[in-house]
C-alpha cells in the first residue's frame, strides 16, 4: 500500500483527513475507520475542495476494498451522493468502477493512487500556466479555498497564487471571507498566513469597492464544474465578483484541472446547484424562522471569464 | 418636557434606546442616565442608523440641557465625534446649537423635539414618492437596515417597503445580511418579522444571481450622506450591488432625506469613510492577527443610481 501526506489528507496503513471544520483555531485529524465516516466528513465539509473530495472519495474505495464485506458498488453509490455539485467526485469514482471492472481491486486501488498523484502534478502544470498571468506589486483578489486544503497538491487558484510568490514576485492577496461558511477567514487565511504570503482578509462586499481603488489587479478563482460552452460553477459569489471584474477592466481568471470539465454538461444552466441548510446563513443572528435562499454556488457565464486555465491548454 | 415614542426610542421624564446590538433575541431597553451613554450607545451601534442617530444625539443635548453642571459645547463636540460619517449627525447638532445660541435652552429643546417630528414626517413622505415606483408583485432587494430601527418614523427605503406593502402591493423582499455587523439578518429581518412582510434572507453574495434569475425587480437602500454631485455613501456592500444592478438593468434607488444631503461635499470621493475594527471582520473565525480591511461605508456614483428619492424631490 502506498503512503500519500498532503495538507489535509494522510493515506497508507491508516487513512486521516484534516477536519476543515475545525481550522483556523485547531488542526484535528479524523480517523476514517469505516466507509460512513468520508461519507459524513464530504457531506459535513470536514473534507471540501472539488479535487480533494474526489482523490478522498477514491481513495475510500481503494482503502476499503481489500476488506471482503466490503461493496464497492453500494459505497461508491454512497460517496457519489455526498455531494452533488462537485463533478470531480463523479470522474474520480467513474475512473475507479472502470477500472475495477477491467482488472478488479488491484486495479481500483492502482487508478485511485494515480488520480492522488495526478492531482498533484494537475496542481503544478497550472500553477506554471497561471503564474505567467502575474505581475510584480500584483493585487490579487481570491475567494472561497482553492489551496492545499481544497486539493492535495498545491492548490488551483490559490496554488498559482502560491506559485507566484515562491518564484519571488511581490505580490498581496486580498482573501473574500466567503459566506456563509467563511472559507476564505478560516481556511485560505491559514494557509496564507502559513505560507507567509502577505494578505488582507476582507467580508465578499468589500471587494467591488477593492477594485474601483485599483487594489486588485487580478482575480483568481476555482472552479466546481466547467459546461462544454466555458460556463463555470464555483462557490456562491463568484458571479457578482465576476460582473464587477468586468465593469471595472479586472481580468478574471477560472483555474481549474482539466478533471472539472463536464463534457455532458452543455451550458452554465444545465448546472444542478446544490441548495444548503438556512442555519448556514443564520448563524444564529437572524430571526430563527427566518425564510432564507442558501445556494453553495453559482454560475459564471464564459463571457465574464478572461480565462480559463487547465493544466493543458487556456481557453 | 414632550413625549415621544417610536419603535426603538422612547423619550420623556427617562430617557430609553432599544439596545440594538441584542437584536433580534432580546429587546433590551437602554436608560440614557449620563450623556456619556448616549456616546457609548452611538459608538458601538446600541443606537444606529443615520437619522436615528441624528435624532438620538439632539435629544440628549436636549435631555440635560436644564442641567447647570451640563457644558452644551463640551458634549455637543463629544456627541459629533461618536460617528464619523453620518451627515444627519452633524446637521443635527448644528441645529440645536444655532438655535441655543439664539434662544437658549429653549430654544435647543425645542429644536431637538422638532427635528423629531421632522423624521417622521420625512418618512412619510418619502415612502409615498417611493411607493409610487413598486409593482404588484415585485421582488425587492434591500442591503443593512434602514426602517423602524434606523429612524424614528417608519425609514427610508425599508420605509418606501413598508407603505407598499400596507397599501397593498404583493411583494417579496430579499434582504442581505450585511456583513460584518448583520444588521440585515439581525435588524431588517425582524421588523419585516413584526410587520409580517415576506422575506427571504440571504448572504450578501447572493443577491447578483438573484438579479440574473430575475427574482429582483428593483432595489432600495438608504444613504449616510449625499455629495453635492448626488454620489452617495451608504453601508459598505452597496456599491457592489449597484454594479450588479447596472449590469442587470435593474432599477436602482437612494432612499434617503434631504437632511443626508452635504452641500460642503462636492463629490464622493471627498467623503470620509469610517474605518472600524478588524474583529469586526474576523468575528473569531480567522486566525487571530489576520489583516483585515474594514470600512463601514462605500461610495457609489450618482451614474449608477437610478434615482434618489429625498422627501421633496426625486433626482
Amino acid at each position: 500500500m502506498s503512503k500519500f501526506e498532503s495538507l489535509s489528507l494522510r493515506y497508507g496503513e491508516r487513512f486521516f483527513i484534516l477536519d476543515q471544520r475545525q481550522l483556523p483555531h485547531e488542526e484535528e485529524w479524523l480517523e476514517i475507520i469505516k466507509p460512513q465516516d468520508m461519507v459524513d466528513a464530504i457531506s459535513t465539509l470536514a473534507v471540501r475542495g472539488a479535487p480533494l473530495i474526489g482523490v478522498s472519495a477514491a481513495l475510500t474505495l481503494a482503502y476499503f476494498s481489500k476488506d471482503k464485506s466490503f461493496s464497492i458498488e453500494e459505497w461508491e453509490q454512497k460517496l457519489r451522493s455526498s455531494r452533488p455539485t462537485a463533478v470531480n467526485l463523479m470522474n474520480a469514482l467513474d475512473r475507479v468502477l472502470l477500472r475495477w471492472k477491467q482488472q478488479g481491486v488491484d486495479g481500483l486501488v492502482k487508478e485511485a493512487e494515480e488520480i492522488y498523484k495526478e492531482d498533484v502534478r494537475l496542481c503544478l502544470q497550472m500553477a506554471e500556466r497561471g503564474n505567467k498571468l502575474i505581475n510584480d506589486n500584483d493585487g490579487i483578489l481570491t475567494h472561497c479555498n482553492t489551496g492545499g486544503l481544497a486539493t492535495v497538491g498545491i492548490g488551483t487558484a490559490l496554488g498559482v497564487i502560491r506559485h507566484a510568490w515562491e518564484s519571488g514576485k511581490k505580490i498581496h492577496v486580498y482573501v473574500d471571507e466567503t459566506r456563509p461558511l467563511l472559507q476564505g477567514a478560516r481556511l485560505t487565511s491559514w494557509e496564507l498566513k502559513k505560507l507567509g504570503i502577505p494578505y488582507t482578509l476582507i467580508c465578499d462586499n468589500m471587494a467591488a469597492v477593492l477594485m474601483r481603488e485599483k487594489k486588485i489587479q487580478k482575480i483568481f478563482v476555482g472552479a466546481d464544474r466547467v459546461a462544454v460552452n466555458g460556463d463555470s460553477a464555483n462557490k456562491i459569489g463568484t458571479y457578482g465578483l465576476s460582473v464587477n471584474a468586468k465593469h471595472h477592466n479586472i481580468p478574471f481568471y477560472i483555474v481549474a484541472p482539466s478533471t472539472t470539465y463536464d463534457p455532458n454538461c452543455l451550458s452554465g444552466d444545465k448546472i444542478c446547484i446544490e441548495e444548503r441548510s438556512a442555519d448556514e446563513v443564520r448563524a444564529g443572528k437572524s430571526p430563527t424562522d427566518a425564510k432564507v435562499w442558501n445556494p453553495a454556488f453559482d454560475v459564471t457565464p464564459k463571457q465574464l471569464i478572461t480565462k480559463i486555465i487547465f493544466e493543458d491548454r487556456e481557453w
